[in-house]
């Protein structure tokens, strides 16, 4: 299992940087491939022009492996124009009340159009192509893997991963409750998709078996270091996925406020929230999330509210508010180190193969 | 860690059957002990009598270390007596809609005394005693360790576990998000103790390690094999305790109905549920739990909710009706086997040391 996700990624260790959109950097991804794990883009926001901007600033910086991830969405929406009139209120009120000067605008497009991303994506063709939030369609999935890119979906339950082998996924990373950022629940209602990694991994495994016996599954979600990188593999995943644990080192994007705060984020302030993109994601209770409880019946769902949240956050970062900011962690975010990406690399590697030594 | 809670207790193997209430039995506890685990009865919801006449029946069965579980409550509820007439209309009128010809009855008691279980505990003086729901007071806790009880707690989050830990616990045993059953939180709101294992395992160790470094912690939630026992081990847990996996056996109290539905409790139907007892416990989204959604304001908390459900409950799996029970299980209930317990274990640490090897 382990050996065939990474030998056929051409990768060293089974470690995979997860694509945090907006956290990551070529930067990031550069350093992480350049250590010997996958580096890995979160591209769901980027125009095209962004996404192959970013490939290439990576490309410029490493010739190694890196992956692209992006969000499986329609390409057009039409939002709710009442909830994004209350949503818009709601959230110009709340920045004059906490002294933030920018206000909500209505944008030139709500969100990317996911066919130009995926065009830009064949374009750039990183070795790695994963999505969230939804399924390919069999012809997306064919053009990839023609390209020789290996596509890996995201799953939150047993059903979801089957319906990415039975589509024929090149690996499945499976996405424990603990993990931070946005769900990539497309099967079920969000909060019925909240499944441990300890459950969901076995699980997984099983629903693969049963169509893509040989199918690389990969863990993510509250892994931290190396001695869970081994439990996951013990468990039988063929790499893990880390995305909090990068977000604290110099080259992710997370705002100054961001990354002070999540040494100090207490496991049971880690929560899902809804209120900063209109889907469910995890991150830390802060301020803004405890004054719009309750508000999200209002409020109109992805993208639209990710948008009208976007000057606020923007402003937020810069004014130093985490309090008011979208701070996506995993429930262990505790446990974080600001580490340079290369060397956290090698720490995890050290305790992960520490944690092997200690079994013999 | 691991040699310290097994050697402690006199035990052979890292393994603890979980105690849960309603569904274990002297019969369950025997077994596991006799295969060199460590059996427990689920006590929380019995009187003084019937704890001293199941640990004395557990006692013939076997001369090996067994433990007994307790909820940590206070002696005396006085429920809000108009939220008990609500949930006394709403349950017989639901009985009478299904066919159940059994109604709500004002019961002589709404739960057992604490402090008279504790009491009947101390008299049985098992090897093991563990909490959930609470803590005990220092004094209680110093009267079971004279008596040379291990003494282990129960923490659904890293602060939960750092009170326990300064308490002076022998052990915490941590409910990752997975597990089946009431959850133990006590510190928090429920939904905000909802932590995965792969995060609250080494959250809770480096919360142990601050106060007391030694103490073993014990990995509850989602476990359901052999594989998963190394791998709560190589994330640092002393011992692994498993409840969904017992529930299958021959000797398990679980309601033929209960076990039956298992092997098809598919991850995103097994949910948090309050209308069964009035205290969030993971089961089985079924018909009962759909027909109550949403009603949870108007009715009482627990133990009085727990009470008034009792009649239906007890009809419900005389009428093989799964579908109105408390149908109990962790996330990974799927994974269930239903073999007798002393199988089980043998199975259960055939895997384990299988997966160990698997990595020499």
């Amino acid at each position: 299992m382990h050996a065939s996700f990474v030998r056929r990624v051409g990768i060293v260790h089974p470690l995979i940087q997860a694509p945090m959109a907006g956290a990551t950097t070529p930067a990031l991804a550069a350093a992480v491939s350049e250590a010997g794990g996958l580096g890995s883009l979160g591209a769901g926001y980027l125009e095209p022009e962004a996404i192959l901007a970013q490939a290439a600033d990576t490309r410029a910086l490493t010739r190694r492996p890196f992956g692209v991830n992006l969000f499986v969405l329609p390409d057009d929406f039409e939002p709710d124009m009442a909830a994004v009139a209350r949503a818009r209120a709601r959230l110009d009120a709340l920045m004059e009340r906490e002294g933030i000067e920018a206000r909500t605008q209505l944008p030139a497009r709500w969100a990317p159009r996911f066919s130009d991303q995926l065009a830009a994506l064949r374009e750039a063709r990183p070795a790695v192509a994963s999505f969230a939030f939804g399924l390919l369609s069999p012809a997306q999935l064919r053009e990839l893997q023609a390209l020789g890119i290996v596509v890996v979906g995201t799953a939150t339950t047993a059903a979801e991963t089957r319906a990415w082998a039975e589509l024929g996924a090149d690996a499945v990373c499976v996405q424990g409750a603990e993990a931070g950022g946005h769900r990539g629940t497309f099967l079920h209602a969000p909060d019925e998709a909240m499944v441990g990694l300890f459950a969901l991994l076995p699980l997984a495994l099983r629903a693969a078996a049963e169509c893509a016996p040989d199918m690389p599954v990969i863990a993510a979600g509250g892994i931290m270091d190396g001695r869970a990188m081994l439990a996951a593999e013990v468990l039988g995943a063929a790499a893990s996925q880390l995305g909090t644990a990068f977000l604290g080192c110099p080259e992710s994007a997370a705002a100054a406020a961001w990354k002070r705060d999540l040494p100090a984020a207490e496991d049971h302030r880690v929560t899902t929230i809804r209120s900063f993109s209109g889907r469910a994601a995890r991150g830390l209770r802060n301020r803004y999330v405890e004054a719009m409880e309750g508000a999200m019946a209002e409020l109109p769902g992805y993208p639209a509210l990710n948008a009208l949240t976007a000057p606020l956050r923007r402003a937020a970062a810069q004014a130093g508010r985490g309090d008011l900011l979208s701070e996506w962690c995993g429930q262990a975010a505790a446990l974080v180190r600001d580490l340079p990406a290369a060397e956290l690399v090698a720490v995890l590697m050290d305790e992960y193969g520490a944690a092997a030594r200690a079994l013999e």
